[in-house]
């Protein structure tokens, strides 16, 4: 008998992939699946790729997700907060959306607006201290899609001293079930192929996210919706400390960072992160150089937004939460071509 | 320590993709993975979705892939059969590549020209009393994509006595992983993004593959070239022995002959089969109808070229071959969205 | 000062290609661009490839499209039979939807149901003696774009007698947009991407019209969704009536129907049609062989669906029915890569 | 009897797409069109997308070329200057590569490498007061498709004042029709699909001409491969003169500059250009906002890389040199969806 898991959201696309890892997870058993219109529906219906799972999603129902060791909450923001306000002390829980991530009330108010619930611990195990604090929480608030991407490639630029805190210019693009399964006439397959569409220019909410994590002062963050399923590219730049700092010296920051890390791949020299390789793994890849003509730092970031970027990140805290190997369940290694 | 694994053709598609299921099987030891021109090369060089493998590929040399317990060749075809011959009887191989499936020789002469290497087993384990075959063999010749794609659908139907077997019609597109990592300008990304393209038109060499497994008299079959890496979609049109076949019987027939496979999944009623739910995984779906107009039996199937169309399989036929259990280190879930 | 034209459900995919062919035909003036929900927009807003265009969509008023010489219908099936119906007989009308298409009330009821507005001149010129009664007609229905796609493929093999009316297999491919612009969750980028789809298995509502355009007695037809915005790709497969016929032979029958087609493409032998050639012309491409193992005459033919397969077919009748020359405002060249 | 065009370099992607714009011009007549290993192939092997042009492409000889009025250099850099060279004073010539656009032969030494062949008219009509040069010049240089995309968006920030030309950061992502037709694996579909990858980090070649054509002083430019044939999306940030400068003001300069352009498109208020409306087509959409919470300026540009970003500036370029309407034979409006 393994460790009892529900999954509150299970038909949306992060919801999807929490229940593919559950499944081939060896310590997790799924006890539970909640939706809302899709409540009633096998799981194969709604997310075909599962087909051979046999059972059906049920209505959203807080008592039924208490009786769960550990709960995920794969909603929409806004929604987790109420859920995760009826899961009594002893159920843990893990936070795949926004309303839990941010210490800011003002922040929270600016960029997403209605009550601010209040912030858990912080669910990047790769930043500084961070491991020890997920060990040892009950309730722990995942990270952002962008903001992992971002956070693991410009946190040790300033934990280290390598970069001004100031200035940061991040550029995005991400694959489109980042925005999510409900249907809408600018993410129609004929609408996004072949086409690059910038969105929420100047103003997208998982900069404060990524302020709190890195410590960075100001950060212009654009994010472009790109013609693919999934994947984040991060192309994150910032001005050095010194001139001084060369390929090398980033290099090297970076490789100590996440010396130990299983899933952080600071690349060989000269390969660049492409996001097809981190397909259905929860690895993120960096590579780091200084630019001949302006001088700044430039890392580039690639991961799957599903997977390090939501469902994968959500199962390695778990993992931490549980007291299970951390990587139990998750792949290193990305499904490519 | 487990059992010993060779991997001849390492460097190609369905090679990364046997060395990305063997590290993430229970059982399977990589001990030599071998290349041609990237022979030398560190695996992550030539396969950046491996980023965390340690080890550089090799030269193709059978003597040291005789040190294994199973060999595993992922070669052109017209290569395997020399590499084989130098393989002493007590190691098992799985030949990913054509050169020992078919039986009749001239057919070996019309499609693929050059000396003839012999059959050996055929690795279809849903193929009825193939499985026991595979068992108590050393040697195994792993299907091509599109016969596994198509026998999967047509067998149960000529087994059955429903369709005849003569004039069965196939259309089957394939993602362009199918067609190899050899650089050639009609496959470059520009080319087939956007683009449905057929080729070998009116003699694929699967074909006399087909009719060896299922029994077919005559076959036509029309490959398409589809913009997307991985995924086969095989619409398999057969004329009706009797005209009180319905879409019942037929789908009947389909869940008696994959009642207890763990990877061949007939959909529920009415819902089709499409290649992004098998990425990644060693499944296949199908589903069945009878047209309205013309009355031919339709049923379609859907998988991964690289999975069970390819690496998946022979995978299997391994575990099945070292009497391990059949789904060790296999996904039936795909990747998706 | 030049012809008048309106078009009536100008914000849907067929409707936006009407208005770019319009925009770029040297005899056609704009007068009138009618929608439901998007009336009022600028059309820039609506087709942002359109900026540059400045005028605003209009609700559907049947007296504004009566000031029009021409008025083009890209309604749902359904709806332009009543539109139709309030049209004085001066003013000329094509209709890119199904509802007078089809002779046979029964099909109509069958595939589509509700009453049957009856049967306009077909809109399709290259059908023997097609050209000369759409040019004397002011009302014409234009084609499916399934419909195009397959009947310039199969009408030459039936009407020159190479081949069976019975029996005859067609599966075809198409671009997402020939599903329309209504937001569905199945038609989002994420979904079909990287993915292939069949859908209206056994039973697509453009069976009936192929059968009529060509004289094809039985007809299986299984329509494909493919992850691209354009095209259709179709491989129509049929019996030759007589074993002697060759490659050849059926290329001659090609190349005699279209002779002196600006549009229809008999390509050079051995090159096959793909979609991506095609994208955004009124161009057809065809090319024909004999299956080795069946047998079977295979015709692939490839067009664009909004352009000869909807819009571009629709000003071609237009050019027709007002004098002018058939290829005026369109192109026969793809855009590619 | 039309103006007599030549075409050197008519086999690759930029080749192609002049052979279609001159296919439609009404002007210009093609009286040769020269290739390398493909010198002798029907114009439709080479280009499937322009069957129904019957002509076959030629080797490259300067004394053909020499014969037309005009000439288009459509070669890679480096071979260009040498066939320029033997082309006599009275045949214009536009060079769509990089021989003749850099002033600085330190710039081109750092860049390219090789003889420095000395510096054209730049080619980007839309520049004050480079529209008179080009009309008066017999030898323009067209511009590079990333600094077509992000000097557009950034010389009217710079020349207006609005922005610092120090530090300004460009991340920008082409389609992969940029990379050329030459095989090679990485740009194979099955690596490029699903998969965004950067590339020339920190070293990219256009930043010398865009520097020169804008006046910045530093330049970071990241240029990433999206999946997609063509397009570029430009994300420009820029550091503000002054914290008073508003969105409003940002879109004011912009619409000022280029009031008067055919093919410049400032979008209306929040709306963001995006790569698929400007597909086939010579336009370049523009938008701008100022970042909430790091201040810099964001201006986002869109075009096709082988229309605006190479052919179609160089027929723009061609039609003004030869005093034909400067909009002949282009198109404003995209192919989309």
């Amino acid at each position: 008998m393994g460790i009892r898991i529900a999954v509150a959201g299970a038909s949306g696309y992060a919801g999807g992939e929490l229940l593919r890892l559950i499944a081939g997870h060896p310590e997790l058993d799924l006890i539970c699946a909640t939706a809302h219109s899709q409540a009633g529906q096998p799981v194969a219906a709604v997310h075909p790729h599962l087909a051979g799972l046999d059972f059906r999603l049920s209505a959203t129902d807080p008592q039924a997700l208490a009786t769960a060791d550990l709960v995920f909450l794969a909603l929409p923001h806004g929604e987790s907060a109420a859920i995760a306000a009826q899961l009594p002390a002893g159920v843990r829980v893990v936070d795949l959306g926004a309303d839990h991530r941010l210490l800011d009330e003002q922040a929270w108010a600016r960029y997403y607006g209605g009550p601010h619930a209040g912030a858990w611990t912080y669910g990047l195990p790769e930043l500084p201290g961070q491991r020890q604090k997920i060990r040892s929480s009950d309730r722990v608030a995942a990270t952002g899609c962008y903001a992992a991407t971002i956070t693991l490639a410009l946190a040790p630029l300033l934990h280290s001293g390598l970069a001004e805190p100031a200035d940061v210019v991040v550029v995005a693009a991400s694959g489109t079930s980042g925005a999510g399964k409900s249907p809408k006439t600018h993410l129609l397959g004929s609408e996004v192929m072949g086409d690059l569409s910038p969105y929420k220019v100047g103003a997208h909410q998982h900069v404060p996210e990524i302020k709190q994590a890195t410590g960075a002062h100001t950060l212009s963050m654009t994010p472009v919706l790109a013609p693919m399923p999934r994947g984040i590219l991060a192309t994150v730049t910032a001005v050095p400390t010194s001139c001084d700092i060369t390929e090398a010296v980033v290099r090297e920051v970076l490789l100590d960072a996440y010396a130990d890390e299983p899933f952080v791949h600071v690349l060989a020299e000269k390969q660049w992160p492409h996001t097809g390789a981190t397909l259905g793994s929860n690895s993120v890849h960096l590579q780091a150089t200084v630019d001949v003509d302006s001088g700044r730092i430039i890392v580039v970031s690639a991961l799957d937004n599903l997977g390090k970027g939501a469902a994968g990140q959500a199962v390695q805290c778990a993992n931490i939460m549980l007291g299970l190997p951390e990587t139990s369940g998750l792949s290193a290694f990305g499904v490519a071509p």
